[in-house]
C-alpha cells in the first residue's frame, strides 16, 4: 500500500528510494502475502491441499487489496501485524472461494509470515547493496588509477606525516569495499532462507510431510530451506545488520577522508557540485559537503542499531517476548541509512573534484617537514636508529623556529652531513621518491601487475 | 503537512498517536515556521522591523501552505530542509508583501530554526512524558496500596529466595518513576531554550540588538533564553534522550516483572485482557504479554539510541557534521519509543491482573524453602553465621530431597531445635511475618506515615 | 611481564585464564617483539639486514626484560607504548651488539608493531573460540541426541504453547553454533594479516623490497600478508568483534533458556552443581545461575563493545586520532567476556541436570491447553480456519473457567465433535505426536539420517 | 590489596591514577568492609547487638588482611565476591572474639554490600569530577576572557563560515561544562545513598528496627538512606553513567576542535607540549595530539557503556539475573576513561598555545570570503533577501575564480554597489565588526556584565 508511507521529510537526504521502497510497509504487506501464497503451493505441492484451491489463496494475496491503516490497528492489539493479515485474507478467500480458506496459513504461525517477509526484503536489500558496492567499486578503481602519482601529504593523528599518492588513499577504500563485498556475500548465504516451523518450530501440523514443507516452500519463493526452524534464533538477521554496520564504517572513513580533504584550509579534494548542493540558508559563499554531513550521520547511527539487533538476539524459548519486536523498526532503519549512504559515498566517489595543485602546494608548505621521517629511516642504518632520530629531530626543530626548508637544516646537521652525500639526501627529500612504493601497491591492488 | 506522515504499520503498536503527531514531518516544518514567524516578531520588538511587516512574516508561517514532498527532495540536496523552507517561506512573503520578505530568516540560520522547532517539539514532548508519568505513579500508589500485604514469593537471579508483598514490589516500580519526574524536570530546565546565533554563533547580524534578539524570540515562543548560541554543545538535547533512556529502563523492568508473573508456571499477574489483544495466529488458546513485548522491544533500542545521542555529540567547532544530523531522526526515535512504552505501562499497572491465590500457592509450593534464610538469620546472633548457615542448609537439603515442609526439617535439625523453640520456629516460618518491613515500607513511601 | 596484570578479583568470574593471558600486557608487549623479532629478520631475509645483526635484534626481544610499568608511564606521554618499547629495544640491542641497533623498527612505525601485536593475540582468541565452540558443538549433539525425543513445553512470549523435546530445543543452540563456527573461520581468513606500512602505509624506507617485506614478515610470522597496509582501515578487527558479539547473543540466548527452566515454579533444567557454586550470603536454600548471571552480563555488554569498534572505524587519513585508541581496550574487553561467557555455557551444557518427569508435569499441568493450536490446526481444512480457531478457542475457554481438562472440553464442543472422531482427537491430544517433527529434525541436524 | 591491581600498560595513558585507586580491587573490597563495619555499628545503635561486638566485627573491617586472590577464585564460583569475603570476615570475627561474629552481615545480602561498596566508590568519584570539573571552569574563563577578541574564522560543516572569537568558542565549552556540574550535583544528591534490604529488600531480619537501619548505617558512612531498597532499580547507577557519557560527549568536541586548530594546514592553536610528549616511532618531526587522541577514545568508548548500563537496567523481581552483573565493569570502566579525558582537557585547556597571527592569516587567506555572510545579511532589508543572496553568491564565486578579494567583487557588483555606499560596506568586511556580539557574549558568560 504506497499511500500507507510516502516518503518522510528527510527521507531523500538519508535514504534511497529503493531501500524506502524494499523496506515500506507495503512491501512488508506484500512480502507476508508472498509467504502466504508460497504456503499455499507448498501445501499442494505436498499434496495436502488441491491445487485448485491453493490457487484461490494465491489469488487472494495482492497486498492492493488490503487495508493497512486497519491491519496497523488490530495489529496494535494483537501484537503483530500478521494475525490481522492472515484473518483478513482467510475471509477474503472464504468469499472468493469457500474451501479455499481452510489452506491459509495452515500449520503456520505469525512469525513464519513476518520472518520470511523480512528475508524477501532482505534479499532485496542485500541485492541491491552488492549493486551498488559493485559501481563504488568500480569508481574507486578509476579513481585510484587515475590518481596513482598523484602526491599528496600522507596525514597521521591530523598531521602531516610524509607523502603518499592519492592513488593509494583510494586504493585502501578498495580494498576495504572489497572486503565488505565477500562478507555481504557470505551473510547472504545463510540469511537467505524461509522461516516456517509452527508456533513453537515442530511443524507439528504437516505430519509426514513436515521436513518437505520448508523446502516446497523455499523452492516457491527462491529462497533456501534451513536445516532447523530459527524463530529464537536470530543470528542471521543480526549477521546482516553487522556487516552493515561494519560496511557503513567504511563509508563513514570515506567521508570523514573527504570532509577533511574538503576543508577551507586544505582545500584538495571536493564533493561534486550541483545547483542547489550544500547551499547555506545565510551564507551564499559556502559548499557544504553534504555527502560527508549524511555518511557521518550514518556512520554515527550504524553502530548502535547493529548493537540493538545483537541485544534483541537473547530471545526466550521458542519464540521470544521483546527481541524479536526489538529488530521490526531497527533493522530497516540500519538498511536505509546504510544505503542512503553507500549512495552518497557513491556520487563523491564518481565526481570527486581532486586538486592536485593544492596538494602539490600543502605537500611543501612546511619546507619538507613532512620528508624528515624519510631522512631519519635512511640514516638509521649508518647512525643507528637513536642517532639518527635525534639528529632529524633536531634539525626539523630547527628549520620550524628559523622558517627554513628542512634541507637546508639537515645539510647543516653535521651528523647527516656526514653519513649522507648531497645528492643521497636530495633523492630522500624528493616527495616523489618519499611516496615509496605508493604506486606499486596501486598496481598491485587494480592487478595493474606486480613487481 | 499530515498527508506526509500517516502512521505506519507498526505505529500504533510501538508508539503514541500523540508522540507520533509531536514528532511528524508536519510538526516538524510548522516548528519552524513557528521559529520564522518568532523572529520576524522579535526584530519588530527590537526595533528592526516594522511591526506591519513582522506580520506579513507571520502570517505566511502556516505549515498548511507548503509542499512538504518538494521540501524534501530539495532539501535532500540543500543538506537540511530548512533551506528550502525559508525560501519559499521568503516567496510567499514576497508575493503577499514585497517589502516585508527581508526581514524572513534575518541574521539567522538553518540550524537556528531547525534547533528551536527541535526544542519546541521536545516541549510538548516532555509534557506529554509528565502527564503520563504522573497517571502512572497515581496508577502506581492505588496498586501499591491495594496489594501492600499481599504476599508473593520474592525472587532473586530467578529463584524463590522469600517472602515479600505486591505492594512493596510495586513501590518499588513507583519509587523508580518518582525519580524519573525529578530528572524530567531538571533535564526540561535546561532542554527548552532557543537556538539563536547565526551562521557561527555571534548574532552578528543583530548590530546592537543581538543580545536582546534571544530574549525576545524566546518571549514570543514561551522558552528560555541561552546565555549563548549552543549550535555544536548538544548536552541539552542528549540529556532530555538520556533522562527517557533511564525511564525506559525502568519501563523495561516493570515490564520484564509482569512478563515473568505471567508465565503459565506462574500465573500470578496478568496483563489488562480486551478483545483480540495477544491473540495467536496459530494457538487459539494463548493469551500473550504485548505490553511486555512492545516494552521490551522499546529497553532493547533506548539505550542505543541515547548511544546515539551521545556519540553525536561530538561536534566540530561552530557547527557541526555529521553528529548534528545523527540526531534528526535518531531522537525522534527515541520519543515515540519511549511513549509508547509508557503508554503501555500505564495500561498494564491500570489495569494489572492480580491472582493472590496463585501467589499464595506459589509461595508455598516449595514446602517453605525461601523462608531458610529468615531463619538462619535469626539463629545467627544464637550459633553465629556460619553454624547458622550450615544448620540450616542441611535442614533445607534435607527437605528438598525427602520432598516435605521446611518447618520439620528444621524441627528435626538438632542445633535449630536447641536454639529456638518451636513458637518461635513458627513465627519465624510464617510468610507474613517473614516479609518484614514490606507493608511499613509501603506506608512510608506513599505517605501513610512511618512506623 | 605477568606481574604487570595479575587476574583481577571479577576475573575469574568473567573470563578464562586462557583469554586474561592472550590479552595480558604481558603478552601485547611480547606481541609487539615479536613484531620486531620478524621484521628484523624479514630484513635480512631481503638482504637489507645482515642475518647475524638481526639475530642480534631477535635475541634481545623478551618480554621478560622489560619494564613495563616504565613503559606505561611513558606510553601515556608518548602516546602508545611501542614508542618507548621500541627506544628501550634500541638501547638493549645498541648495549649488546653495536652495530644492530640501526634494524631495529626500521621503516616501520608505532602501529606496524601494535597491530602486529593484536592480530597475534587474535590468533590465539580465535583459535580458543574454535576450540571452545567444537567442544561446545560437541556437547549440545550428545545433548540433543540423549534428549531427542524428552518431551517439554515449547513457550513463546514466556506462555506454554504447544509440545516440543527438549532435543529440538538444543538442536536449536546446535545450529546457532554452528554457524559461528563458519563466521569466525571467515573472519579469521580475512583478519589474521600482519601489519606493516611504515608512517603512512607506503612502505617508503625498503626502497626495491618494499612489496616483499609484509610478506618476509608474514612467513617469519605465520601469518598472511595483506593487499594493502591497513592502518585505517579497521574493518577486520571490527569484523571479529562482530562475530563475537553475534556468538555472545547466541549463548545469551542459551543462558536466557536455562535460567528460564531453573526457576523455581518451573524447574526442568538446572545448571551443573558443585561445591560452593551459586550459593547465597543469606539465603541456605538457594542454587543461583551463576553461569547465566555472567553470560547474562556478557550479553548485555558485547553488543556495546561491538558498536565501539564499529564507531571507531572512522579513522582519519592514513592513519587516525582517537578511533585506533579506542580499539585498545574494547576488543580485548570483548575478547575477554566472549571467552568467560562460552566456558560458562560449556560447563553448563555438559553438566545440564535435566529433570524430565518435571517437564511432563508442566506439560500437563494446563489440562491440555497447549495443544489446542494442533487440533485447530487440523480442524481447519475441515472447518475452514476461522471456524476451526472460533472453536477451539471456546472449548480452550470453556475449559480454562471449569478448570477441567481441554480434552473433555473440546469433546463437548459440537463442531469439533462433528469434524474429529475421538480416536483423532485422542491422538492429536497426545503430546508426543503433538510434539510434530522436533525428533526427525534433531536427527536430520545431526545427520543420523533424515526421515 | 594494592598489589592484586597495579595500573595495567594503558592506564596511566587513558585513566587517571586517583580514579584507578577509586575502582580498584582493593578499594571495591574495602567498601564492602566499610559496608559491614557500618553495618554492625548500626546494629549496635539499634540496640541489636552490643557495642563492643560491634567494634569487634569493625576492627576486622580492613582490607589488608584479606587474599584477595583467594577471593577472586572463590567469588567466580559463589557468583560474587562479597560471598567468600562475608565468610572469611566471619571466620576472622569469630577467631578473635567468638560472640561478635554473630552480628557479621546480619540481615543483609550480598548486594548490600556490593552496591554500598559502590555508592562509595561513586562518592569518590563524583568529588574527583567536581573538582576536576572546578579546575577546567577555571581554566576555560581564563582562556575565554583573554581570548576575548582574538578572531578566528568560525567553521561550519568543516568550512570556513563567518568570523568569531577564541573567547566565544572558548565560551561555549565553559558554558556546557557548567551544565555538567549542575548534573553531576542532581545526580549525586540522588545517588549518594545506602542499600540495606537483606535478601528480597524487606529488611526482615531487623524486627521492628528495620526502618531505622538503612538510617544508622547511612549516617556512619555519611550517605543518604534511600525511602526504600533499590537492588533491582538501578536507575540511580546509571544516571550517573549517563551524566558521564554527557561529559564525555563535551570533552571529546573540546579535542575535536583542539585536533581540528593543530592540523598542520591550519595550525591555529595546540596541545601543550612536554619532553616525550606526542612523539612518533618513526617521524621526528612531528606532534602528536596525544590528548586527542585519548578523549577521542573516550568518547567514543562512553555511550557504548552508558547504553550497557541503560541495557542492563532490566532487571528482574527483587533482584536481578546478568544486568546487575553487567554493571560491575563496566561502570568502573566508565569512570576510568571518563576522568582521564577529563584529565587530559584540563592539561590541555591549561596549557593552550594559540597562534593568533596564524588565526588571523587563515581568516584572510580566503580574501574575506567568509564575510560574505554578514554583507548578504546587511543587504537582505535592502534588496530583499533573495536578491541579496543573489548578489553576494554572484560576487563570491566571481572572487573565488579569478583569485581576488570579496571586496574587490563586492565592489563589482552593481546590486550590491547601489545598496550600499564603500564605506558601509568596508565596515561590513572588517572582521572584527563581523564577529558580531562575540566579545558581548564571553562577558556576559563570565559575569563582566552585560552590554
Amino acid at each position: 500500500m504506497p499511500s500507507l508511507d510516502p516518503p518522510g521529510l528527510l527521507d531523500p537526504l538519508f535514504t534511497t528510494e529503493r531501500m524506502r521502497a524494499l523496506t515500506s510497509d507495503g512491501a512488508f504487506v506484500q512480502g507476508m502475502l508472498d509467504f502466504e501464497a508460497a504456503l499455499a503451493r507448498a501445501l499442494a505441492r505436498a499434496g495436502i491441499a488441491p491445487a485448485a484451491e491453493a490457487e484461490a489463496v494465491v489469488a487472494a494475496c495482492r497486498a492492493e487489496g488490503y487495508d493497512l491503516a486497519a491491519l496497523a490497528r488490530a495489529g496494535a492489539a494483537a501484537g503483530n501485524p500478521a494475525i490481522p493479515l492472515v484473518q483478513a485474507l482467510g475471509e477474503r478467500v472464504a468469499a472468493a472461494h469457500p474451501g479455499a480458506a481452510r489452506w491459509v496459513h495452515l500449520g503456520a504461525t505469525s512469525q513464519d509470515a513476518m520472518d520470511t517477509a523480512l528475508v524477501l526484503a532482505l534479499r532485496g536489500a542485500l541485492a541491491a547493496f552488492d549493486e551498488g558496492l559493485t559501481r563504488l567499486a568500480a569508481a574507486l578503481a578509476r579513481l585510484a588509477a587515475a590518481h596513482r602519482d598523484t602526491l599528496l601529504a600522507g596525514r597521521t593523528w591530523l598531521q602531516q606525516a610524509a607523502p603518499t599518492t592519492l592513488g593509494l588513499k583510494v586504493a585502501g577504500w578498495l580494498d576495504a569495499v572489497t572486503r565488505h563485498r565477500e562478507r555481504l556475500g557470505e551473510a547472504r548465504r545463510r540469511a537467505l532462507v524461509v522461516q516456517l516451523g509452527g508456533p513453537v518450530g515442530t511443524l507439528a501440523a504437516y505430519g509426514d510431510a513436515a521436513l518437505d514443507l520448508p523446502r516446497h516452500l523455499a523452492a516457491e519463493l527462491g529462497l533456501s530451506a534451513p536445516d532447523l526452524p530459527w524463530h529464537a534464533h536470530r543470528d542471521r538477521v543480526a549477521e546482516v545488520a553487522a556487516v552493515l554496520g561494519l560496511l557503513t564504517g567504511t563509508l563513514g572513513k570515506i567521508a570523514r577522508d573527504v570532509a577533511l580533504l574538503m576543508q577551507t584550509e586544505v582545500g584538495e579534494a571536493f564533493e561534486p557540485d550541483a545547483p542547489g548542493r550544500g547551499g547555506s540558508s545565510s551564507m551564499p559563499h559556502k559548499r557544504n559537503p553534504v555527502a560527508a554531513a549524511v555518511v557521518g550521520a550514518a556512520a554515527l547511527r550504524a553502530p548502535a542499531l547493529v548493537a540493538t539487533l545483537l541485544g534483541a538476539m537473547v530471545q526466550e524459548h521458542e519464540r521470544g517476548l521483546g527481541g524479536w519486536h526489538a529488530e521490526w523498526e531497527a533493522l530497516p532503519e540500519l538498511l536505509r541509512v546504510a544505503d542512503g549512504a553507500l549512495a552518497q559515498i557513491i556520487s563523491v566517489v564518481e565526481g570527486l573534484e581532486v586538486d592536485a595543485a593544492r596538494m602539490a602546494e600543502n605537500l611543501s608548505a612546511s619546507g619538507g617537514q613532512l620528508l624528515a621521517g624519510a631522512v631519519a629511516a635512511a640514516l638509521a642504518p649508518r647512525l643507528g636508529r637513536a642517532r639518527a632520530h635525534a639528529a632529524v629531530e633536531r634539525a626539523s626543530r630547527r628549520a620550524r623556529e628559523e622558517r627554513r626548508p628542512l634541507a637546508e637544516a639537515l645539510a647543516a646537521e653535521p651528523e647527516v652531513r656526514g653519513a649522507l652525500s648531497r645528492a643521497e639526501l636530495d633523492r630522500l627529500l624528493d616527495p616523489r621518491a618519499a611516496a615509496g612504493a605508493a604506486p606499486a601497491l596501486v598496481d598491485r591492488l587494480l592487478g595493474g601487475g606486480e613487481r
